[in-house]
C-alpha cells in the first residue's frame, strides 16, 4: 500500500463514480449527474465535496437513508415558483432538476425560484448557480444541513453550515462564483484536515466551555455528540460581528425550510426518536434571475468583469502579491487538476478500495 | 448649552425632519416618506442612519448633489422585473417606490425585483424588506455605497459597506429582520463613536500599512483620503474567512451596479475628475418573494417562528444570559425609544441647531 497522495485522472475518477452510483441502483443518467456534480468539486479544488464524499453517499444508500432512484415531485407550481418534494432521492439529481426549473421560469418571466423538501446532500452548492451562469443568468442556491454552527452567545451546534452560492457571468474566461458556508469553516474542511492529520486553527470550532478546539478527529466525533460547534462567520460574540454570520445562516435556514414547511435545525440530525438513523430531510432554495430582463447580457458581463478587474488591481497589503475575486482560484485549480489529476489522500484511498470491493468494480486498477 | 445627551420625543423629531425636508424643497408626501425611513432607524436603535444622518442629506441637497424633487423613471419593465432611474432624487422615495413595485409584481407573479440606477443614500437598508414583510412576503434589499471595504489582501477601500437586508414574517410580534453591512462595522458606527468620543475596536479598520487604527475622527478623515479601510466580515486575510465578507460585498456590488449598467467602486466616490463634488450615482436592488406561491403564509410564519424560538433556547455560552435572533434587539429598542425618546448626543444637537437656523424652523424648541 502506497501511503502517499496519488493523483488520479479526472476522467477515470468520474467514470468510477458513475459506475459506483449505477452499482448502487442509481439510473445511468442520474449517475452521470451525480458524478458530474462531484467531479466539479474536485476540479475546483474543493476536496471536501467531491470524491471525498463518495463514501458518505455509498453508506447512506446502503443504509437506506437515501434512495438511489429519485422521485421528483412538483407539489405546487406558479409562473415563477415551484415547490418540489425530493422524496429522499439523490440530492444532485433533485438539485439539477430544480435549478433547471428556476432557469426555465426566469427565461420566460424574468425570475424563477424553487423550494425543495425531503432532499439529501447535493454536493457543492456552487454547482447550481453555475448552471444559471451558463444560461446567461444570475444563479443563487442555498441549503440547510445537519446542526453545526453555534448561534452568537451559544455553544450548541444548531444551524447547518448553511452555504450561500451566487454566480454571475462576466466577460472573462470564468464567472464570478461565490460558494461559502456561513460558518468560518465547514465540516468538509475539518474532514480534509482529519485526512491530512493537521490541526484545526484557533477561532474555527468551540467546545461546550466556549474554548477553541483543534483536533480534527475529536471535533468530528464532538459534532456527532453535539459537544463541538462551528463558529459563524465573524467568530464568537459580537465584537467582530459574529452575529452577522449567525444571521446569514438563519436566512439560509428560513429560505431552505420555511418555504417548504420542512424540517430545520435538530430536525435535520437524521436520528429518529428511538435513536435509529433516518433520512435527513434537507431543504434547498434555488433562484435564477434573467439578466436580459434588466440590461443586455453583454453589458452586464462587461460591468461585472470591470468590477472584478478593478478589485484585483487594488493596492496590495504589505507582503501580499495578489488579490483574488470569488471563483478565480477555483478556475485556476481546474486547469491544474485536469493536468495532474485529482489528489487522493491515503484515507480516501482506503474508502475507494472499500467501495470498490463492496460493489465488485474490479475493472478499475488504481495505483493504491 | 447642555453638553449632555437629550431625549427628544419620536413624534417631535419625525415632524421636525418632515419640516426640514419640506423647507429643502422636498414635496410634503416625499418628505413624510424620508422622515418615516429615518425615524424607523432611530426607533430600532440604529443611531447612525436616523436623525444622525439628517445633516448629510441637508448638506447634499444644499450643495445640489441630490435633488429634493424625485423623478422616478421606469426605464424598462417585465412581468417580474423593472429597471428604475432615480435621477439623483431622494433615496428613500426611490427605495420605497421601487420596493413597492417589487411587492406588486410578486403579488401577481410570485416574485418581483427592481434594479435602480442614479439613486442616493436611502437610509437603513432594513426598511425595505419590512415593507415586504408587512405585505406577507420575504423582502430583500441591497445597495452599494462609497468605497470603504478593502478586499482580502488589499489595504485600499474599494467596496462600499454594501449592506444586505432580508426580512421574513413570523408568528411572533415582530419579524425576522437581518440588516447588516458586509464589513465588520460600518461608517455610521464610526460616526457614532466619533460623536461619543470613543475608540474604534481593533480588527475593524486598517491603515495603508495593514495595521489596525482606532481614532474614529482620524478614521473618518482617513476614509476621505483613502488611507483607512474597513475590513470585510471575517477580518483581514483568509484565516477567519475574511474572503467571505469580501465576496458578499462583491455580490452586493454586482446586484447593485451590473443589473443597471451603473457606477461601481470608485465611480461612487462622488468626486468628478476636476476634484469637484458630483452625485454619488448609487445603485440598489430590491426583491420580494410571495410566500403564498410556495406554502400558506400561516405555515411559513409558524415554521420561521419555531426556528427562531429554538435558536433562542439553545445552550448558552458560559457567562451569557440570552441568545437573540436578528431584529429582536431592534424590536425591543423600539419600545424603549417610544417611551424615553430618541437620544440626541451633543454633536448631533449642534447639527440640528445648524439646520434649524439655516432653514428658519423657529417653531421647534429643543431643550439644547
Amino acid at each position: 500500500m502506497i501511503e502517499e497522495t496519488c493523483y488520479i485522472p479526472v476522467s477515470t475518477l468520474q467514470s468510477f463514480m458513475v459506475d459506483v452510483f449505477i452499482a448502487l441502483g442509481v439510473p445511468p443518467k442520474d449517475a452521470a449527474t451525480c458524478s458530474e456534480v462531484l467531479i466539479t468539486s474536485d476540479l475546483r479544488g474543493i476536496e471536501s465535496h467531491g470524491i471525498g464524499r463518495l463514501k458518505m453517499y455509498f453508506d447512506r444508500i446502503m443504509k437506506g437513508l437515501q434512495k438511489p432512484v429519485t422521485t421528483f415531485e412538483v407539489v405546487h407550481e406558479s409562473p415563477t415558483t415551484a415547490l418540489v418534494d425530493g422524496h429522499h432521492g439523490m440530492g444532485q439529481v433533485i438539485g439539477v432538476r430544480s435549478m433547471q426549473m428556476a432557469i426555465d421560469k426566469a427565461r420566460v418571466y424574468g425570475m424563477g425560484s424553487v423550494a425543495v423538501r425531503n432532499s439529501t446532500h447535493f454536493g457543492i452548492d456552487g454547482y447550481y448557480p453555475l448552471m444559471a451562469v451558463q444560461a446567461g443568468m444570475i444563479g443563487f442556491s442555498v441549503t440547510n444541513a445537519r446542526p453545526s454552527i453555534a448561534p452568537t452567545f451559544s455553544v450548541r451546534p444548531m444551524l447547518g453550515t448553511n452555504p450561500i452560492a451566487f454566480g454571475a457571468p462576466t466577460d472573462e474566461d470564468f464567472p464570478f462564483l461565490f460558494d461559502a458556508a456561513t460558518s468560518i469553516t465547514q465540516r468538509g474542511k475539518i474532514e480534509v484536515l482529519a485526512r491530512k492529520g493537521q490541526p484545526v486553527p484557533d477561532g474555527w470550532v468551540i467546545g461546550r466551555d466556549g474554548n477553541f478546539v483543534s483536533d480534527p478527529d475529536a471535533i468530528l466525533e464532538g459534532f456527532a455528540k453535539e459537544e463541538n460547534a462551528l463558529l459563524p462567520l465573524g467568530g464568537a460574540g459580537e465584537l467582530l460581528a459574529g452575529y452577522k454570520g449567525y444571521g446569514l445562516a438563519t436566512i439560509v435556514e428560513i429560505l431552505s425550510a420555511s418555504l417548504q414547511s420542512g424540517q430545520f435545525l435538530y430536525g435535520l440530525l437524521g436520528v429518529a426518536e428511538d435513536g435509529s438513523l433516518k433520512p435527513n430531510c434537507i431543504g434547498h432554495f434555488f433562484m435564477a434571475i434573467n439578466i436580459e430582463a434588466f440590461v443586455p447580457l453583454a453589458e452586464f458581463k462587461a460591468t461585472t468583469g470591470a468590477i472584478l478587474r478593478e478589485l484585483r488591481a487594488a493596492t496590495k497589503a504589505p507582503g501580499q502579491e495578489r488579490i483574488y475575486t470569488a471563483g478565480e482560484k477555483e478556475f485556476e485549480n481546474e486547469k491544474t487538476v485536469r493536468q495532474q489529476g485529482v489528489p487522493v489522500l491515503p484515507k480516501l484511498q482506503n474508502e475507494i478500495r472499500t467501495i470498490q470491493a463492496a460493489l465488485g468494480l474490479t475493472q478499475y486498477h488504481f495505483p493504491f
